[in-house]
C-alpha cells in the first residue's frame, strides 16, 4: 500500500515533539516525511531536513511557501503536521487547510481564542481532515475506559477526578536557555495558560473523552508559584456538569517527584475505573460491591476498542509513542477513507476538541483572575 | 507501672470505633477499662459491660451519673474515652471535664458549632486533658513527614493534595438499618457534614498536622449523590494558605474501589512526600532533581520522631490500630506528667484541632450552601 | 470473661520477639500475664518482671522453679509462652508440658532434631496444648488462601513460589554486639540452620500451611556470604511434592532492598494467588483467562476464614502484630475448649508443624552438605 | 542518511515475532525493508511481501534463492531478519552469513546443539555481523543496571534471582491450532527447550547480561504440566557461579496471572536492583543501608548508558517495541562502522550469547534427565 505523503511545520533540531510526531507517523508505516518547513532559522530549516533525509527541494524556509509549492506538486504532501510553538498552529494549520491538504496539529489548538476561533471557521469551509494530537487519548485502555462508560458499566457517572502532575518546571529552568521551557512559559507563544495550556487541556480533554460529557462550568485557582514565571504552573480546577456529576481537576509542573502523572479516575453508580500514564497497560476496574480487577492491554478483560489499537500480546508494555501512533494510525484510515469521498468515522481529537481545550483555557484564566469564581466554559 | 483507669462512653454491642478504641488503649498496657455507660439503651449497656468483664457497679445507664459517681470514688477512671455519635461528645465531654476527669474523644469535636464553642470553653477552664482521636496523625511516617516539613527538607511549601475516598455510602444503605451507616447520615446525630464531617475532617486535620499551616480561606462544591440522603457524600474543596500555598481536597463515599484511601501529598520548593493510608509504612520522598527514595517505618532514613512511635521493626507491618494506639500511649504520657503537676507537651490533637475541624465542615457547608463560594475558614 | 493467666520464659530487657508475643496476647484481651523466667541473668530477670508490673513471688531466675511453683498454685498459670533462643525451647517447654501447663513456643521447635523428637514425645503424652508460632499463618488473607486452595478454587496445583529476603544480615553485625544477630548466627544457640531456621522455616510452614501439602523432597544449596558466619545467610531451596507438584524457596538475610519480604505464589490448573507480607491486607487472585482480581482483608471477595479473624474494617490495615494475635486469640479459644474436656478443632500450628520444620532445616543442611543433592525430607 | 536495506525470511501472515522485528527496525528509520522470503508457503509469502509493500521480484518463495540473488544485486539487502521458527534458523542464517550478509536472527540461537555449533563456525569465518535478538537487553534500565554492576556500585555479586512466569500456555492451546503454541511445544521446531528455550533462555541472558558472569553449573527441574506436552512448561534451575554467588532462575508458561513476568533481582555486598519488564522505565535500587531509589528512564539517576538508548523524556513510557528497536538501532551503527572497515564496540548479543543459550537448554534437559543434578553449563 502506498504510503500517505507528510510534510511538517517546525520540529527542527533540538525541539521535542517533532520527533515524537515523526516517530508515531513512522511506527506503523502509514506515512512517509517527504517535506518540511522545520524550522524558523532558514539555515536549520536545511540542517534538519538534510538530517530527516528530505530532498533539497522539498525543504522550505517559511510554512506559507511551502503550503502553496506542495499544492501545485503533483506527488505533494497530502497531510502536513504542525509541531510549532502554539502561536504558529493558527496561521500554519491555516495555509494548508485552505489548500485541502489534511492537517494534524499539536495542542493547544492555537494561542488565542481569537485564532482558535478563525481556525475553526476555516477548517469547517476546508475539505481538508483536521486531527488535534490529544495523544492519550490513543492508549488502548483508554480507548477502553470510553466504550466501559459509553456501554454504562460504570453506571451514571458521579465523581470525576483527573490529575496531571510534573515537576520540570519547579524552578525557572525557562531562564537558563533551555528551549522547552522557555516558549511553554512565555504567553506570547504558548497563551494565556501554563501548566493549564500545557498539560491541564490534556487531563481536560482525556476526562471528556472517556466520560463523552462535557462540563459546563468551571472553577479555577492559578498560581505562578516560581518567582518572575509570567504563566501558570500550578492549577486547581473545579468542574461541574449538567448532569450533576462534578469533577476535580489538577495541573502541576512544580510538584517534586512527579514525572509525567497524567491520572484519571471516573465513577459511576455502579463502579468505578482508575487508569495511570506512567504505567499505561493496566487499569483498575471495581464493579461496586467486587474485588477491584486489574484489565491490562490485550489481556483477559480487555475489549475490543482496546484490542483494534495495540500491537503485541499482553504483558508486553506498550507506551507513550505506540499512543501516538494510534492517532496517526486513525488519520491514516481517515485520510484513506476520504480518498474515497467518504466521510471517515473517527475517534480522533479535531477542531470541536481544540475549541473546547481552549474555551477550558480561557475559562480557567477568566475565573482565577476573577478570584476563583464559577464560570460558564466558553471562548 | 499502674495502669491508668479509664471509662468508655458509647462503644456498646454492635459500634465500630469504641472497639478500635479499647484496642489502641489495651495495645500498650497503659490503660486499663473499668467503667462504662456503653449505651443509651441501659440493658444493652450492661449486656456491654458484661462481655467487656466490667463490674456491674461501674456500668452505667447514662453518662452523666458515671461522671457523678466516678469522680467520687477513690480508685474512679482517671481519663475517658467518647465514642459515641458526634452529637454526644459535646453534653459527654461537658460532665467529665468539668469534674477534672481527663477526656479522649473521637472526632469531629462535635456536631454543632455551638456545642464545640461550649465544649471548648469548658476544656480551657478545666484542667483535665481533652484529646481528639485524629488518629491519623499517629501513623509514624506521618510524624515522620511533619518532622520533615518542619526540618524544611521540602522547603517553602507550595501545594498541598489531599484526598479520603471510600465506597461504602456508595447506595442508601442507611435504609437497610446499618448502624453506622444510619448516623453518620443524619444530620441531627452527625452534624452538618457527611462525607466532610466523617472523613474530610480527618484529611483536613491530617494536612494541617503535617503542614504545620492552617488555611485561611476555602472554597467548597458538596454533593449528595446518593437520592434521598442528608449530608453530603462527595465533597471538592480548594484551599488557600497565607504563605501563598495552596490545596485540594477530596473526600467522598461513593466512589467504588476506594476502602479508606486517605492519601496526602506535600510538595515544596525542594521536595515531595507522598504517603497512603492504606499502606502506611512506606512513604515517598522526592528531593527536586533527585531519584524518589522509598523511606519506610524502622528502615534506612526513618526519623527519630517516627521510631519513637513504632514498635517493631522494618517489614513487618504496623497498621491501624498500632496508629491509634500511638495516640493513647501519648495520652498516658500525657496523663502521666499532668499527675506531677507539669503541663505535657504533646503532639495530641486536642481542642484547638477540634474547632479547627469544626471550622472546617461549617465553613465547607457555608461555602458551599453559597453556590461554591470562597469563604474564610471560621466557626 | 476470666483472661487466661499466662507466663513467659524468655523475652526480658533487649529481647524482640517478647515484646510480640506480649502485645499479641494482650490485643483481644483473653490472656493476662502474670508470671515469668524472663531472663537466664536473675537481675535481668527481675527488672525485667518490674518493668512489666509482675507481682514479685512471680518473677522467676529460671523457668523450672517457675514450672513447679506455678503448677502448684492454685491460680497458677494456664499457659506459657517460650521465646527464648531456639536452644532453650526444648527444656523450657518440656518442663511446662510434663506439669500439664499450655505451652506457646516460639519457633522453630528446638535447635536439634534429637530435642525435636523429644519434644514431640513429651507433648503428645502431656494432655496439655502446644502452639508454635508460625505467626504468618495468623493473616486473614492467608487463611483464606488456604480456604480457596482446599475449595478447590485454584485448581489442583502445579507451581508454588515462597521467598523470604531480608538484608539485615548483609554484614557481620553479629560481631557488633547486636543480641538479635548474636544468637541467631551461633549454631549452638540457634541451631545448624541460619537464614534456613530463622526465616526459610516460615517459608516452608506458609507454604505447607496454604497449599496443604507437604513435600517429599528437596534440594538445597546454602551459603553463608558474610565471611565468618556460621550458619547460612542465603538459602535456594528446590521443592517436590508427590503430587507432582513442585517449588522453589528462597531464604537470604543478606540482600539489600529487602526488609521482610515473605511472598507467597500458588498456582494451579485454575488459578493462581500471590500475596506478600509487607502488604498484607491484599491478596491477588486470578482465575485463569480472567483479570486479576484484588482481594482485600474484610473488602469484596473476602472469605468467612479470613473475616473471622479480621478486627476493622477494609481499607484500615492490619498488620504483623494482628496476625501474631490470631493466634493468641485461637490459642485462647482452644484453652477454653479443653477446659470442658473437648479437643478443639484450630489452625493453630503445633508439634507436628514444629517437626516438619525442623526435618525441613535438617534436610536443606544434609542436602546442601551432600553437594546440593535430592534428599527426603525427614528428621 | 541512507537507510540499511533489509531482508526478512519469515515473519509472514499469521506471525507474531516477525511484525515486531519489522516496528523495531522501523521505528528509528535507519532500516527499509526491501525484500523477504515470508514464508515456505510460497503463496502466503507473495500475499504477505505484497501486503508489506514489497517489490513483486523481491519476494522469494525460500531463502536460498533470496540470499543468491540478494547478494547479486547491486543494492541487495545489506542484512536479513531471521524470524522463523527455531528449527529454520541455521540452514536461513548459513544461507546469508556465507554470502557476507549481516544477519539479525531471533533467539534461541538454533533447535539443536549441533546446528548452533555450526552456525558459530560460519558465523566466525564470516565478515558478517551476527546479532541475536535478546531483545530485553535494549531495555535502557538494563543498559543502566549492567553499567552499575560493572561499575561495583552494588560491590561483588552475591545472589541473583530472575523469573519469567507467563500463563498463555496454561491449557493445551496447541492443540487448538493455535499457530505460535503449536510450534513452541513441538521439539521438532523449536528444540529440546520448551518454556526454557522460548523463555527460560531471555531469563538466562538477561541475567549474564547485566551481571556480566556466566554460571559455571545448574541444577534444573523440567516439567511438563500440561496434559501431553512433549517439552517442559515449567523449569526451577539453580545457579552456581564461579565467584561463588549463587543464582535461582524460574520461567514458566503455566502460572495463571502472568503475562510476560520477566523480572531481574542483582544483589550483591553493598546494594541491590530489582527491575521488572512489564513496568520497564522504573527499576528499584537499594545502597545497603539507605532507603531505596526508583531510577526511571531518563529520570533523575538515570546513566549515559540508559539515556543513550532513550528517545522521549522521564514519565513517558517506552516500552517493548523501543527496547527491540535499540537492537535494531545498535545493528545499524555496528553495520555502518562494518562499512568503513572497522570492528564495531557493541553490546548486542552475538554467536557468543547464543552459544551459552543453547547450552544452557542443553544443560537443563541435561540436569532435569539425570534427575535434577549439578552438570557443567556446556554444549
Amino acid at each position: 500500500m502506498e504510503k500517505i505523503r507528510l510534510g511538517m511545520v517546525g520540529g527542527g533540531q533540538g525541539a521535542f515533539i517533532g520527533g515524537v510526531h515523526r516517530i508515531a507517523a513512522r511506527l506503523d508505516n502509514r506515512f512517509e516525511l517527504v517535506a518540511g518547513a522545520l524550522s524558523s532559522n532558514p539555515e536549520k530549516a536545511r540542517a534538519s531536513g538534510a538530517e530527516l533525509g528530505l530532498a533539497g527541494d522539498r525543504v522550505y524556509d517559511d510554512f506559507k511557501t511551502m503550503a502553496i509549492r506542495e499544492a501545485r506538486l503533483k506527488n505533494g504532501i497530502e497531510a502536513v503536521a504542525i509541531v510549532t510553538p502554539n502561536h504558529m498552529h493558527y496561521p500554519a494549520a491555516a495555509e494548508f487547510l485552505k489548500r485541502g491538504i489534511n492537517v494534524i496539529c499539536d495542542k493547544p489548538l492555537t494561542s488565542t481564542p481569537a485564532d482558535a476561533k478563525k481556525l475553526a471557521k476555516l477548517a469547517e469551509k476546508s475539505n481538508a481532515l483536521f486531527v488535534l494530537t490529544h495523544n492519550y487519548t490513543g492508549y488502548p485502555l483508554i480507548r477502553q475506559a470510553r466504550e466501559m462508560v459509553a456501554n454504562g458499566d460504570l453506571g451514571p457517572l458521579r465523581v470525576v477526578q483527573v490529575e496531571y502532575p510534573q515537576d520540570w518546571l519547579a524552578t525557572n529552568v525557562e531562564e537558563t536557555g533551555q528551549k522547552q521551557a522557555s516558549w511553554r512559559t512565555d504567553p506570547e507563544r504558548s497563551g494565556a495558560g501554563g501548566s493549564i495550556g500545557d498539560i491541564g487541556t490534556h487531563a481536560f480533554n482525556l476526562a471528556r473523552f472517556v466520560t463523552g460529557m462535557m462540563p459546563a462550568e468551571l472553577l479555577a485557582d492559578l498560581d505562578s508559584f516560581v518567582p518572575g514565571r509570567r504563566v501558570d504552573d500550578n492549577a486547581h480546577v473545579l468542574l461541574r456538569y449538567d448532569s450533576g456529576a462534578k469533577g476535580m481537576l489538577w495541573s502541576s509542573q512544580v510538584t517534586p517527584g512527579n514525572e509525567n502523572a497524567l491520572r484519571l479516575r471516573v465513577y459511576g453508580e455502579k463502579g468505578g475505573i482508575d487508569w495511570a500514564q506512567e504505567n499505561p497497560n493496566v487499569m483498575r476496574f471495581t464493579r461496586l460491591g467486587e474485588p477491584t480487577r486489574i484489565l491490562t492491554r490485550m489481556g483477559a478483560g480487555a475489549s475490543a476498542a482496546a484490542n483494534s489499537v495495540s500491537r503485541i500480546p499482553n504483558g508486553h508494555p506498550e507506551g507513550y509513542l505506540e499512543a501516538f501512533a494510534n492517532l496517526y494510525a486513525g488519520a491514516a484510515d481517515a485520510i484513506l477513507t476520504r480518498r474515497t469521498g467518504k466521510t471517515p468515522e473517527t475517534l480522533l481529537p479535531g477542531i470541536s476538541d481544540g475549541l473546547e481545550g481552549m474555551a477550558f483555557i480561557a475559562s480557567c484564566v477568566r475565573s482565577s483572575k476573577a478570584g476563583g469564581r464559577w464560570v460558564k466554559i466558553a471562548l
